[in-house]
């Protein structure tokens, strides 16, 4: 069981009785959190770690999920890439199925009758909120880049939006001039005590490494991400190219390759032809299995962490890299540069420059004390700025304010 | 919405009203139905239809799912099965993450403060209730054929089941000697009004078939199953060949093929080379999609319904061929002759004995009149004892009783 106890070797005492102090108003407050799916995805990482730390702290935080069939499912993840700027032919059914589940789970989950409030997550549920006689503050917790979202549904979507108390955004940039709302903004976090991110035993590490065929005779430089255009993992190997002709080393590429996604299994597939020569050396090893050890472990067994994107949103591969104290080298795009100052906590690159990143990754294999120092500076940015206690904290904060 | 009104014309304005007079003494009681998926599977299908039946009812009746990790749902799968009989390697491991999960559930779903009673699902959820304060009635609603279980597996389950109020089974078979406990028994049921089981139109019927390359111009024999060893396909292929030298049809087999039983994918595999040359002339059609509206429009088109099984739990295919009035031809195993009285209500077949089966298939083809008048009571028998109404029922008998 998690208790924020548990992360007083890594944020300090004053930190963790600061949490507990917060709390002190809220004993016996009721404050349910509502998403989709208890796994898969960023969301659900986070609200199992942070759902147990509220509880711990002394909010009677609970966490539910949404009833949603196979079409409803498929509507939502449209309305989400609409979000973030895709088209979307936006029908009358699409719309009345997408209501049509929150209103029948609406019918026995009976939430407003227990909860002081309720934080609703991203698109899915967040029509619940007009089937209930609303009797608390309720508080959409959106975790989509809503930069440039596609107009039609952002439209549809604020009839729902406007009944919200507070709307919680991921970054100012996201902040909707044509939107008056209260905004709060809760960057991402990682948890420190995760599998993704625990200490693992050097033994731990080589058992992974070696199960997945990465040798450990070169330095590694690790890029985790999905087979995906936006991650450039072609980019990547064309990095790789020029800096093997001035140091010996390896690439590992670790991420997943959606089923449901031809293009993913497209880019896949000329990743492994123009990597084939070394792949065969092992010398570039790609890995698509989902195992959050092996990531902990690639990470920490990696002397360069690289995060090659053309678009990101915030890059939480960045924050995990960071926390292992590594020298990160990645695209000043998105919200990396809120996690990587350049020189000092990591290196920021062109995405498109492929001379300057391989430049960049080739100073850092050569200097491994000048890595070192910006690898520990990024970590204790993290460890001040982006660790689930931080997370904690901007939850009490708010209901302090609002319950 | 789904409401108990919208059945009164399949099962009677009596029934319909005694079910909200039985329902007058709960008024204001919560209950919470507790199971593990809100997708796949008899359990999460029925309680679709049960929850907001019991809702409408006047039964505050909610529902919620388990958070369980990949691990956690492997090893709960091997307990599932050994309860039916397989083997199992039942380490201290597996026992820890079983409970982990339960444990790591009851932390934040505060369900002992706001809930008059519980009804736990299948194994999963089990231990649950060792890890709250008992302040009401808890049931265990057990869906698994316990009649042969794999005693160290069920040994260690008896120490969870034993803290339950009432264990409820499908059959009296499954009813346990040393175990000491009160049990109801709550035969299966089907939603008349669900996807898979609601009236369609001819024209929908037809786009369906036609979708799925099945042609309407001979009588159709059918098979809903899993590509199984238990639902013996290749015995079913052997029963269509013997048929055919009397009778001009057609055969579907429509089942999904799990992607992680490899075993399925080799009796796939052996079912089409055998069907080959009935294949190639659409006198065979092999379907692995999912789609309850396509299962439904193949049963109410067919001519005759098959059930081939070796070994078979209740057979909700067979209760769902029965309810569209089809001559359902299904083996005399597990739950069937609950379902089919010989002659009467449908026709029981020896499952191993090819030529029987294939005569008493020819013979229902042969004399529609006679097929008509058995499908006929088949439906009636269903919606006397198979229907959810039925189990909203029991349900408010059990509440009553108990509450």
């Amino acid at each position: 069981m998690k208790r924020l106890s548990d992360y007083r070797a890594i944020v300090g005492d004053e930190t963790i009785s600061t949490l507990y102090r917060t709390a002190r108003k809220l004993y016996g407050k009721k404050i349910l959190q509502i998403n989709s799916t208890y796994v898969g995805g960023g969301v659900a990482e986070i609200l199992n770690s942070l759902t147990p730390l509220l509880v711990d702290a002394g909010v009677e935080s609970d966490w539910r999920i949404l009833n949603g069939n196979p079409d409803f499912f498929n509507i939502t993840k449209k309305f989400h890439n609409a979000l973030q700027g895709d088209k979307i032919n936006l029908t009358d059914i699409k719309k009345s199925l997408y209501l049509e589940a929150n209103q029948d789970f609406s019918v026995y989950a009976h939430i407003n009758q227990s909860y002081d409030g309720v934080v609703v997550h991203d698109p899915q549920p967040l029509p619940l909120i007009q089937f209930y006689k609303k009797r608390q503050p309720w508080f959409w917790r959106c975790h989509v880049d809503l930069s440039h979202p596609n107009l039609e549904v952002w439209d549809f979507l604020k009839t729902y939006i406007v009944r919200y108390d507070r709307v919680i955004l991921s970054d100012e940039s996201y902040r909707k001039n044509d939107l008056p709302a209260d905004y709060c903004i809760f960057a991402p976090v990682i948890d420190p005590l995760s599998n993704k991110n625990k200490e693992l035993s050097d033994r731990d590490i080589s058992k992974y490494l070696k199960k997945f065929n990465v040798r450990e005779d070169k330095p590694i430089i690790t890029q985790i991400s999905r087979f995906d255009k936006f991650k450039d993992p072609l980019g990547v190997i064309k990095v790789f190219e020029k800096v093997r002709q001035e140091i010996d080393c390896r690439l590992v590429l670790c991420g997943s390759m959606a089923a449901d996604d031809p293009e993913g299994v497209q880019i896949y597939e000329k990743v492994k032809n123009r990597a084939e020569s070394f792949i065969k050396k092992g010398d570039i090893v790609l890995i698509t299995s989902e195992n959050n050890i092996l990531v902990n472990a690639l990470q920490r067994r990696s002397a360069v962490i690289l995060q090659k994107s053309l678009k990101e949103g915030f890059g939480l591969t960045v924050t995990e890299g960071l926390w292992k104290a590594k020298a990160v080298v990645a695209a000043n795009v998105g919200g990396i540069p809120l996690q990587i100052i350049d020189e000092q906590t990591g290196f920021l690159v062109d995405p498109t420059d492929i001379d300057q990143t391989a430049r960049t990754v080739v100073r850092v294999l050569q200097d491994p004390e000048m890595a070192g120092k910006v690898g520990r500076q990024g970590r204790e940015h993290v460890r001040k700025n982006f660790l689930v206690t931080r997370l904690v904290s901007d939850y009490l904060r708010l209901f302090n304010e609002t319950l």
